[in-house]
């Protein structure tokens, strides 16, 4: 080893020791004859100390020290006398005796400081600098953790990890399969799979019964909104069980991470229908951290002769708690904020319950004094609350109504990345109406199994039918989500006439798995979750970028290694494509 | 759930209880008035007993189910009057009182049971049947808690896994990089890493100081010498380390893991340099289960009038002990054996060392009794052993010698499964010639580090630098290799120009890790183990395939979900790419 001990490892119980250490250099400060360095390594930092009165040529050395140099020293450790506290090595330091350069190193492009000067695109082209700053490095150690935590949660439950294969079969759902050309099967192609359903299933044929995989998946589309070309899943499958034992179990896994990782009790995670979830919070995915519930006022408000609101399908407000002092420019901004396209609001209408007990509200022409304080009545409304809002088709309204609601809680602070609020969402639609396709699509996928009471449903009011399918929400993420399965050929069959498939169709691309079903297939369900968007949740970030060691931008490039990237006209020969870009 | 026990759980102290069981039908008996049928899950086996005279309908059902049908039963646990001793459960029966079938199956198409009448294709096809068998689910259960034992090991020395990304950059290097079109970047490939070399190490460059990840790699070439297009290598890479501590760390996780699954304590592993592995075995991978090395023979042999002898550049011969009773037949059958096409040796000469003194040779014509005398001191032979010898070009007689001294191992019943041998095989040289390409290759890759004291042989004799590489053996078998690599980033392009890479096409292909040598690089180095092979040793397998879940034949055929595939035309629009095949 090059080295006797860590950078952060020092203490003053290994007073008068002699030690080697090997690191990079932090930073270095000239004080009279003395010279500090600050030598780092992934575990802390460690003050080392030249004097140049009893090692002139050494000091004189580590004054040519630049930035970043990686060195070896040796030396005592000794007492501080000016002891730092926020330094776990702050009450020692090295009166070093021997230096030696492993490695020069030119001026880093931005500072390797906890603050950053570096941009965003230089950090990424030279994302292993920006690895070495603390934070950064500190979400993948945090990343690590929390894989291990989840495999001794799971392996001692039973479960087992099987490696399922990343070279599969591309299937005309998968459009945006990432394809791999094959050489000893020419005209052929491997697709990456969006996720490994397909194997797990049969893995609980096969009479596995708990599976599990912490895995890359792969998804080729466009990258808005956070996501990346490959990601990873903690993928997992129970046989013999109900929903019920599921939600209990990963319930349970994400409660134990919370315990590992962060030393908090998460209490017992409420469960709610995914129909009050689109009613009471326009989202099937609440940020429950804070209430403000909408409250419908469809039976208050109409027929008082304002036509937005005669005319509404859906009258929905919220109570913004102690708002009521907002100022005319902050009401303003929120009449804009609704009104952005990309939110799509016609107007905001807002009442005040004022401090001396009046309600003023933007339509005080059609409600008087007592129409309002029945709106606060059905606010539960206090002195000091702002109501708000908004009418219109019912699905648009709520929709519009999620995203006012979620600015109100960042604008209340309601919305702290150190509160965690967990929630399940069931009984999801088991399908949804495709505008563009004319068809009913799988809202989760074709394999999730349909509520047997719902059944009968499923030729008359298809819209109806509600799954036995469930998403995990964290402060209103979705961190995983899965189902319990068909397991029934017949139904899964029928299952697929109804997604618009042949049978032809059916057989080719799922006949493995039909087939499967006819061989003695258990009772199964699963889930799966973003461990990505999981770990950013812990890591307190608002993206998945850094909790990833090295991420691809939006346009999908790895700017640091340059790729994609054209290859040889040979390769392509030999794997007898041709590209059709001039 | 929908059982209250798994098959694997109840015994004698059960006695009494009231259970619920679900499972596979193994098989069923029917015995006068009683029908026996053994459940199977992934935990064991229990028999369930069903009675005419108690439950006459319950015992008809029962009569009807067929092999692999799914079911529940709820019954009472009894003590057996006919207990089996071999199975754990084989103290206790269920008196069943329901039984409901969860799913019926057809027959399979082959037998469910640890002997199986199924070819190889069948079952490759039917993987999700051949997955229900006790010893092909049994290797995946091992992987698993290899996999778990590993995380454990190398967590506990503050080694951290990191993710490092699928979707790579091909390099020229990589003729046998799987490609990936870019719907976003069309035009351009991303490639699958035959391994996360580069990004380790820029993890080094990072400061994360000991990197470790079982993670997928993959490599399109031919599948001969049980081979898969995607396989998984347990990755590792450690920092201020010279190679004595990685060989200290690595040899610790394997003796851990022999430790933890096999109960087995590994002795210290020995190690050997590359020139005396040629030298004693003609391999750098030798079985050191057995001793049989080479006794190079030339000084003894020469000049004698043997043209064979005499013409070879080397003689070298084996001790085949115990073997001096081989009849004509077998030495004919050894003959045959070294002059197969694939080993190509002329002849056999021999030598047995009778019981009664003498020693007659193929050869007595040019070694009288006291020459022979010479070469059983040569051999530290003894009375009863058979000397086996080869002659002719040393590389070549090198490999044959291997090849036969392996198949006498055989023979001998010295290659025991159940014995583990493992070796370091040390100081590897840096680079070897290729004749296709009329260069030098790197033997590992092109960023191990030369041995200090033989940079300077670089220039005038490149195929005697020696290389600060290692390789684990076990058995005979290749299961891990490593180096510590170069950090500098002017030994690194001086490699480069000796590798023919022109100083334009390193930094196009490799810019990214040579700048990064620039910004201050840490001495570091890692090792990979293939953890596909090391399962199937620790599986007592001859092939990985029984221990991946869903392999690939030899064609790189997924035969169970029939992939590779053709894809739409509207698929390879979208990508930009056409095939060429008709």
């Amino acid at each position: 080893m090059l080295r006797t001990a860590t950078c952060g490892q020092l203490s003053l119980q290994n007073l008068g020791e002699t030690v080697t250490l090997s690191g990079w250099v932090q930073k270095s400060r000239d004080l009279g004859g003395m010279t500090f360095i600050d030598l780092r390594d992934r575990y802390g930092l460690t003050q080392l100390v030249f004097n140049m009165d009893d090692h002139a040529e050494l000091c004189a050395q580590a004054r040519q020290l630049g930035r970043e140099f990686v060195i070896q020293v040796s030396g005592t450790v000794i007492e501080r006398t000016n002891k730092n506290p926020k330094m776990p090595t702050g009450e020692i330091e090295i009166k070093t005796t021997s230096l030696t350069i492993l490695n020069a190193a030119k001026l880093p492009p931005f500072l390797i400081e906890d603050d950053t000067d570096g941009g965003d695109e230089l950090r990424m082209k030279y994302r292993y600098l920006d690895l070495r700053r603390n934070p950064v490095r500190s979400n993948l150690v945090l990343r690590h953790k929390m894989a291990q935590s989840i495999r001794r949660y799971l392996d001692a439950l039973d479960f087992i990890e099987v490696e399922t294969p990343v070279l599969i079969k591309s299937t005309p759902e998968g459009a945006r399969d990432f394809v791999v050309p094959s050489r000893m099967n020419p005209g052929e192609f491997y697709a990456l799979p969006q996720s490994p359903q397909t194997f797990k299933q049969l893995l609980m044929v096969s009479g596995f019964d708990r599976y599990f995989q912490i895995v890359k998946c792969f998804r080729d589309e466009d990258l808005r909104a956070d996501r990346q070309p490959e990601f990873t899943q903690i993928d997992c499958e129970m046989s013999f069980i109900e929903q019920e034992d599921i939600l209990n179990t990963f319930e349970g896994l994400v409660r134990s991470l919370f315990r590992d990782l962060k030393g908090i009790e998460l209490p017992e995670v409420p469960r709610m229908q995914y129909a009050d979830a689109m009613r009471l919070y326009g989202s099937d995915k609440p940020d429950t951290r804070f209430g403000m519930q909408f409250v419908e006022l469809n039976d208050l408000v109409k027929g008082k002769g304002f036509g937005v609101f005669d005319s509404a399908e859906l009258v929905v407000g919220i109570n913004a708690k102690g708002a009521a002092s907002y100022t005319r420019k902050q009401l303003d901004e929120l009449t804009d904020f609704v009104k952005k396209p990309q939110i799509g609001a016609t107007g905001l209408i807002y009442a005040r319950y004022n401090e001396d007990g009046t309600i003023k509200s933007s339509v005080d022409k059609f409600f008087d004094e007592a129409a309002l304080a029945q709106w606060a009545t059905a606010f539960a409304g206090e002195k000091g609350d702002l109501f708000l809002v908004l009418a219109g088709p019912k699905e648009k309204v709520r929709k519009q109504m999620n995203e006012l609601r979620l600015e109100m809680g960042n604008r209340l602070g309601l919305r702290d990345k150190n509160t965690f609020a967990a929630l399940w969402v069931v009984d999801f639609p088991l399908l949804e109406w495709d505008e563009e396709s004319g068809r009913y699509h799988a809202m989760h996928h074709p394999f999730t199994s349909p509520k047997p009471e719902d059944i009968a449903l499923l030729d008359s009011q298809p819209g109806e039918v509600r799954a036995n399918a469930y998403d995990m929400v964290i402060n209103g993420t979705e961190i995983g989500g899965g189902s319990i399965r068909i397991h029934d050929r017949a139904l899964q069959s029928l299952m697929f006439k109804h997604l618009g498939f042949s049978p032809e169709e059916a057989q080719q691309q799922f006949g493995f798995l039909l087939d499967a079903f006819e061989y003695g297939a258990p009772p199964h369900g699963g889930i799966a979750f973003g461990f990505d968007r999981l770990s950013s949740i812990f890591a307190g970030l608002d993206s998945i970028r850094d909790v990833i060691a090295f991420p691809k931008n939006n346009s999908g490039r790895d700017v640091m290694i340059d790729s994609p990237s054209t290859i040889d006209q040979k390769q392509l020969d030999e794997l007898k494509i041709r590209s059709t870009v001039v």
